[in-house]
C-alpha cells in the first residue's frame, strides 16, 4: 500500500501546503531562491504535515490556521536536513545533488538558516503562546541532537540509551510536536492533545530506527544515495550497537575506524555486508516495532474517525516501509 | 568619553540583562556549553540590549518583559557573528578565538542554531504577535545580507546602493528593530515607535559604515583581529569603493583578488595602507556623518527624558568611536 493511500482525503489540503512551500521559500536572491528550492523540488513524504493536519482532524479543523503549522514544521525539518547534510558532509539526498554539494558548506548554511527563518515567519500566524514555546523547545532539542551526534561519531562505546535520546532529539520530538501542534491549533481537549504528541513521539522514534535499519537493509536506488552512508560518515545506529556485540564486527570496526577522517565506502563495505545480513536488524527491527505497538495503544483514547484509521495505518506502513 | 557613562541609569537593568544571556545560553552538553559562551564571555557593547532598553523608556518600561526582548536580540546578534565567523573564516573576534578556529565549522554552525533557537525560545514570553512578525522579518534579512555578502565577495564592481542595501539587511535592520520593539513592549504610541525605529535604522547604518572604516584605520589590538581582515576576506565594504575609484588602487586590487583563494594579509598589506591613507576614509566618514545626523533629527519627535538623552549621546559615541 502506498502512503499516500491512508489519507486521501487531505489530498486537496496537502497541494495547498505544497502550494504554500514553495510560496514560503522564494527568495529574490537568485542563489538563495535556488538553493532553498532544491530541497523541495526532490520532493519527501510531507509526514509531519500529514501529522499536522490529521492531529487537527480530533477539534476543529481550519485549514488557514493549520496550513501555517503544517508547512513551518516542514520547513525546520527541511532547514535541518540542509545543515545536517553540512555535517554529515552528504552529496545526495532524495536521489538529488545536496545544497552543500550542489554549492558549498557556506551556501548550505545560510540557506538552512534562511529556510528556519522563514518557517518562524510563518509560524507567527499561530496567536497561541504554548504553540511557540513548543515549537523553540523542539527547535533547541532538535540542535542539542545535531551536536550529540557529531560528539558520538565513530565512538564505538556508546549505549542503547545513548542512541534513544539522541533520535529522540533529531527526530522523534519535531513528529511529536507536529502532532500536538496539530491538536493545538484545532483547540482540542488536552487528553486528546497528550495522545496525539504521543502517539507522534512513538511513531517518530519507530520511524527513525527503521531509517537506521534501511540504511543497510535497502538498495542505493531506492535510498537515493549509498547503503551504508550512516556507518561511512561514522554514525553508531541500532543496528551498529547490536552488531558490535559480535566481537568480529567490533573489532573490523574498530580497525576501521582508527582513522576516522580516511574511511571510505569501500574500505566498509564487507563491514555493511556483514551487519546487513545480521541478527543486529532484527533485533532492532524489534526495538522499532515496540514503539509502533505503542503508537497503536496511544490512539486507544482517541475517538473513532478517518483521521484515527489514517494514523494507524501510517504506523503500519511505517512499520513495513521498505523505504 | 566611554559609552557605558551616556547611561549608567541602565547599569542594574543591564546586569540582569548580562545574567540572563548567561543562563540561556546554558547547555548540558559539553561542547555546545563551551562553544556558546565563548563569544558571551568575549564580551561586547550589548548594544541592542541597550537600545532596547532606552526604547522601552518611552513607554511603559517593564523590565521583566523587555528582560526578554533585550537577551533575545543580543542572542541573534551573537548567533549570526558565530554563522558569520565560518562564512569568512575568522580566526579572532573581540580577540578571543572564534567558535570555528577553537573547534570547528560544524560546531559554529550547529552552535549558532542553537543559539537562535534559545534566542527565541526567550522571545515567546512576548505575546504581542506584531512583534514576532518584526523579529522573524529582521531574521530573514539578516541571511539574505549575509547571502549577498558572499555573492559579492572580490567584486570590484559593485556600486555604493548594492553597498548600503547590504549592510541595511546585516546590521541595520537588527538595530532598528530592537528600538522598535523595545517600544513595542513598552506600547509606546505609534509616533514613538516609528521614530525610535528610524533612529534605529540610521544609527545601524553608520555604526556598520564606521566598522568598515576601522578595520583600515584602527589597530589590530584594537579591533581584537588583524587590521583589514574585510579586505581579505574579499569583503567589498565603503572605503574600498571609493578607494577603487583611484586606478592605481583598482588595478592593484584586481591583480591582487585574481586568485581569490590564495590572498593573504601580507599580499594585500600594502593596498590595505594606501586605502587607509587615502580620502575614500573621509568620503566614507561622510556618509556616516549623514546618517547620524538623519539619527539625531529623528530623535526630534520624541519627549525630554533621559533615555532621549542617552540615544543622542550613543549617537555622538558611535560617530566618533575609535573601537
Amino acid at each position: 500500500m502506498k502512503l499516500a493511500k491512508t489519507y486521501t482525503f487531505l489530498k486537496k489540503d496537502l497541494s495547498l501546503i505544497e502550494k504554500t512551500l514553495e510560496e514560503t521559500v522564494y527568495a529574490e536572491q537568485p542563489v538563495l531562491h535556488d538553493a532553498s528550492t532544491q530541497l523541495l523540488k526532490a520532493g519527501g513524504k510531507r509526514l509531519r504535515p500529514v501529522f499536522a493536519l490529521l492531529a487537527s482532524k480530533f477539534g476543529d479543523y481550519q485549514l488557514d490556521k493549520i496550513k501555517n503549522v503544517a508547512s513551518s514544521l516542514e520547513l525546520i525539518h527541511m532547514a535541518s536536513l540542509v545543515h545536517d547534510d553540512v555535517i554529515d558532509d552528504s552529496d545526495l539526498r532524495r536521489g538529488k545533488p545536496t545544497v552543500k554539494a550542489k554549492w558549498d558548506d557556506q551556501v548550505a548554511m545560510l540557506t538552512g538558516d534562511y529556510i528556519f527563518a522563514k518557517a518562524l515567519q510563518q509560524f507567527t500566524e499561530i496567536d497561541d503562546p504554548r504553540a511557540h514555546q513548543i515549537l523553540s523547545k523542539t527547535m533547541i532539542e532538535l540542535t542539542v541532537g545535531e551536536i550529540e551526534q557529531i560528539k558520538d561519531k565513530y565512538n564505538l562505546d556508546q549505549n542503547l540509551k545513548i542512541y534513544l535520546r539522541r533520535i529522540k532529539r533529531k527526530t522523534a520530538l519535531l513528529i511529536s510536536s507536529s502532532c500536538q501542534l496539530g491538536a493545538i491549533v484545532a483547540r482540542t481537549d488536552r487528553t486528546t492533545e497528550k495522545a496525539l504528541f504521543k502517539y507522534g513521539y512513538y511513531m517518530g522514534m519507530s520511524y527513525q530506527i527503521i531509517d537506521d535499519i534501511l540504511d543497510f537493509t535497502a538498495s542505493e536506488k531506492e535510498l537515493g544515495k549509498p547503503a551504508g552512508s550512516d556507518l561511512v560518515q561514522g554514525n553508531i545506529t541500532l543496528p551498529v550497537l547490536y552488531a558490535l556485540e559480535n566481537e568480529e564486527i567490533r573489532s573490523d570496526l574498530k580497525k576501521a575506524f582508527s582513522k576516522p577522517n580516511e574511511v571510505t565506502q569501500a574500505d566498509l563495505q564487507p563491514i555493511i555486508t556483514k551487519i546487513a545480513e545480521s541478527s543486529a536488524i532484527e533485533k532492532a527491527r524489534k526495538v522499532s516495532d515496540r514503539y509502533l505497538q505503542k503508537a497503536y495503544h496511544s490512539l486507544h483514547l482517541l475517538p473513532e474517525n478517518q483521521a484515527k484509521e489514517a494514523l494507524a495505518n501510517i504506523a503500519n506502513y511505517i512499520g513495513n516501509r521498505k523505504i
